[in-house]
């Protein structure tokens, strides 16, 4: 029976129930995180939690516990017998119940905290031969940085790129392509790694900042600057990023064949680091 | 007791119980409603049917008994002993449950569908002298045609506001104000009446497309065109409106007086007139 985490609890799914005034169901007013376990480990829980308080600091959600995060993404792995799986943590916090205005509720009311684990194979498994992507204009909202549940844009685009044969809906805005529906992107130009730097159009994402990390530390310059949609002509190589899927070569964007339709080596090397850093946590 | 709809039956209001796995929770994958009843009868049922069902098309969120919207919201009515009452229904609908992944359930679920009635006193009740607005760069998506759930942007432009002092929050966009965070938005220049166009930038509220109707019957001339933010100086009068507080004249934007800072013969004319519809249509 899987066990979730729900307002201070430990109780079985089929318990968890939410409000139907809960401003998270009424007005996406709420934050989530997404956890790596690596079969004995959380993959930079550091940073999902600064990531976190970031997140409910910017949505003006107070959650007194905050700081038990890890504790609870643990607590739900050892629940669930699932210490030696790969697993996800999925972690949302709203604002709370309350009668429904558009006006925060006052005097304040406690925030929703739920989780869960699960164990997973990526999405993207199967997929290192790369992947094909397609490219709309992004018409989500101009805080992208705030890992909110007013998630209605990137699904409606991620479906549409699934219905259409795409792996993944990446975003073009302002004439740049900032990022994809759940996860950063990443271009190869002349041995250059380029990918949009931190902002308001894009999620600061882990895997984002420790690709930069590794690939900079095996001597590949990364430089973090938009590639422009026409400037796709110029580019070697492209792969995605996200905590679930880690790296992902892509070689197709709408109709156009990247490189020579092949994952490129500067791609190869930085996930062959990427794992390696994995691995030697693992048994270290 | 309240007595709520909820996936096709009518519960007390405690037995709603949302799943931790519904996709209006997780996603804001869902689309909502707000009708007015006016002691005996609902103002334009049919333009917010017709609106719901295109922001459903719109979201591809299939709710195959969406023709019952305007029965559900009677029998709410009924059952809550609201006949006599200034009371008003909301009503949304999310693509329902299911394992969290960004591509829609496939094969797809039975929405979520949740409906409720309240009295209530409108919250620009004794605001007829005017109100003060903020005005706000627009963080929103680029479709807000759709009335979707995914209102974090309005609740937190729309808070700001109120902790300054002000009524509500107008947006500006590419330098235009184009409507605020639950209201349209009406400006008088020279005794002619100006509104953001329908577009993917602004809600095609029922009481704007009514507003601008009963305005014109009273030869008061309509352009739908935008109002930038910098001919704010010129502007003599301003509205605002909603479902639930029809017209509420706007005196001050951010520091600057509007007009006399009383509300303006055209704002009042275009209130006694939509008055005497709601009157007539009452005693009809």
């Amino acid at each position: 029976m899987e066990i979730c985490y729900f307002n201070g609890k430990y109780i079985p799914r089929d318990d968890v129930r939410i409000s139907p005034d809960d401003r998270g169901f009424l007005f996406a007013e709420g934050i989530y995180e997404v956890v790596r376990w690596y079969e004995g480990y959380f993959y930079d829980m550091e940073s999902h939690l600064t990531r976190m308080k970031r997140s409910l600091r910017e949505t003006l959600i107070q959650w007194a516990e905050e700081d038990t995060f890890p504790l609870i993404a643990m607590e739900l792995i050892r629940l669930n017998n699932l210490e030696n799986s790969s697993a996800l943590i999925y972690l949302q916090v709203t604002r709370g119940s309350a009668k429904r205005t558009h006006s925060f509720p006052d005097p304040p009311v406690s925030p929703t905290v739920y989780a869960f684990a699960k164990d997973f194979i990526p999405e993207n498994n199967g997929k290192e031969s790369g992947i094909g992507i397609m490219l709309k204009e992004d018409i989500r909202w101009s805080r992208c940085d705030i890992k909110s549940v007013a998630l209605l844009p990137n699904t409606l685009s991620y479906q549409e790129a699934v219905e259409k044969g795409f792996f993944e809906c990446a975003f073009v805005r302002n004439g740049n392509i900032t990022e994809c529906s759940h996860s950063n992107i990443f271009f190869v130009i002349k041995g250059i790694v380029y990918t949009h730097p931190e902002s308001v159009y894009v999620l600061s994402g882990v895997t984002r900042k420790n690709i930069i990390r590794v690939a900079r530390k095996a001597g590949i310059p990364v430089i973090e600057e938009a590639v422009p949609e026409k400037m796709l002509g110029n580019v070697q190589e492209i792969f995605v990023t996200n905590t679930s899927g880690e790296i992902t070569p892509v070689v197709i964007v709408d109709t156009q064949v990247i490189g020579n339709g092949i994952p490129g080596p500067v791609t190869r090397i930085i996930r062959e680091k990427f794992n390696d850093e994995i691995c030697s946590i693992k048994h270290s």
